[in-house]
């Protein structure tokens, strides 16, 4: 019983020059697809994120309403749906799974809705963290086919202060000898567990904990009653090297690094035609609003709008700050309505 | 052959009720204490840092000059110089080494200059980030003795989001399994890499990064060459239970957690006599600046200078940014001659 669909991919030569042998694109779509197919939003997955941890943005009354559009989320290779290290089979899992770009990741997507669907128009990509990373992609990728784009707390090239942030978590990973380099039989749960941990500074802000949000807002007991309840638990049941993949998609994110842009990321920006409205959070720790004032400058039809907020990275996130969302809800709203 | 000499302090009973047995404070000493003994300045050295490792900031002509003053470097509790885990006889050695406050410190250190040096009035106490720590329990446990005060880039309780990133550092070193509780017998290196490789994220900030300070003003060839040959490096020839009880020390950090105050932090911040000047750095991101705003309200002659810089925590570390540095040793000599 699973309540996502597959799409069969083939053989998918990624950048890195290995075939993603029988590769699968796990997709899960929302309302219906009208005549003139173009009532269509693609809604990619951020860090680890699977399909149905994306679906507090989608409701009925809400912007992404699946009673007007046609949602599609696809699952991110590697995140344990779609082809991952754990469960492609041998020779390339595990460890030997290969390094996927964003780029990589939106292709395929690209094919699933115009080969499964014959889409030409998509009428909105939207996405969190490295859901924005992927709606950036479109942008650029896509730039006749996708008319607007909003993505939320993300980038469209990784900064180095998130990549040495990523480095912290994924060397607190590596650093049990469970991990086997990869090669474990049973999860390394300390690991996984202190990947959490890393994390937990990271994705809410200095005035969060500051103001005891953990416990007044998200109703846990005490702090540590939070780290191991949320940050350690949200860690733990995923799959060490599909983290790993995904930490490398993230950390390899670029826009501009493929044969279309050639490394030029000016150039890639510009590329982007779409209306586009990017939301950073004011206390985001790893995707600060800096990063994304720089992009909206050299995007030719963009405009930023920042979240002022204390939920830093997690403002955008799974449903946790109902005050962000309906903020992001209402920009959505707007962007699809002009 | 030591450049710094031994206090015997006996057997210390700690906040824990633990005994610390034949307790040495290591201390080093620059200058002279004049015949009114009225020229001190005393300045405890930071997380992991021994008293070597502040030395930068003393010189002929600066704020610390030791021409003119008598500065007392006191080495905390735990720093594998005075009494540590790694350098304690058993049974109290290693993982049993006992739970280690600034209040703690603070108190032996205050013996050190009663006792051997009959000193009665201090014109500064002065510190970086756990030096800061240590500087504020020195106002407020001593305020008819401690004239001034500089606390730069720390705070007088450690904040619950500081409290977490430090949490994130530790379970990533104890993620080694070489690491044994605690029982080593050779170093923990992938955990106390991994260990540095978190830290990196935190102790500079966003916009150093951004701005490739470590490859334009630290020399580095490559972010991967920074990461190994600064954050690696700073801890790999650290204890790992060193690291463990000072991080336990910082962590617990909090001036009115003791018999004097019995928790009452703003009682304790506003028993700081001493002339104040709080400096924090303006993109540190574990202490940063809201925290001091609180601090400084509730400290009845206390002022506010922050440092406007993107070197983060790092603005006052060890002679890494010599433009905060003037700042600060400006502060310092407005301070004195006050």
């Amino acid at each position: 019983m699973t309540d996502y669909q597959m799409f069969e991919l083939g053989d998918v030569v990624l950048q890195c020059r290995k075939t993603l042998r029988n590769a699968r694109l796990a997709y899960k779509t929302y309302g219906t697809l009208n005549a003139e197919k173009d009532n269509v939003i693609v809604y990619p997955t951020w860090y680890s994120g699977q399909h149905y941890e994306n679906e507090w943005l989608i409701g009925e009354g809400m912007a992404l309403d699946p009673t007007k559009y046609f949602i599609v989320i696809p699952n991110m290779l590697g995140n344990g749906l779609s082809t991952s290290a754990s469960n492609q089979a041998t020779p390339f899992n595990a460890s030997r799974f290969p390094n996927i770009t964003a780029y990589d990741n939106v292709r395929v997507q690209h094919r699933l809705i115009t080969e499964l669907f014959g889409i030409e128009k998509v009428k909105l990509v939207t996405g969190w963290s490295m859901g924005a990373l992927q709606t950036y992609h479109w942008g650029a990728l896509y730039p006749d086919m996708v008319e607007r784009i909003l993505p939320f707390m993300g980038s469209a090239k990784c900064s180095r202060h998130n990549f040495v942030f990523l480095e912290g978590a994924k060397a607190a990973l590596q650093a049990d000898a469970a991990f086997k380099d990869g090669w474990y039989d049973t999860p390394p749960t300390k690991g996984l567990r202190a990947f959490g941990r890393v994390y937990a500074g990271w994705g809410l802000s200095q005035a969060f904990y500051r103001h005891k949000m953990d416990l007044e807002k998200m109703g846990y007991a005490s702090l540590e009653d939070f780290l191991v309840g949320f940050w350690e638990e949200l860690f733990l049941h995923r799959d060490a090297n599909n983290l790993l993949t995904m930490l490398w998609t993230w950390q390899n994110g670029d826009i501009s690094d493929n044969e279309v842009f050639g490394g030029d990321f000016v150039k890639a920006l510009g590329a982007i035609k779409a209306k586009a409205i990017v939301m950073p959070a004011s206390t985001d720790l790893y995707f600060p609003p800096e990063d994304n004032v720089f992009e909206v400058a050299h995007m030719p039809n963009a405009t930023l709008q920042v979240i002022k907020t204390d939920w830093g990275h997690f403002a955008g996130g799974p449903g946790t700050s109902p005050v962000d969302i309906k903020v992001l809800d209402d920009a959505l709203k707007g962007l699809l309505a002009s």
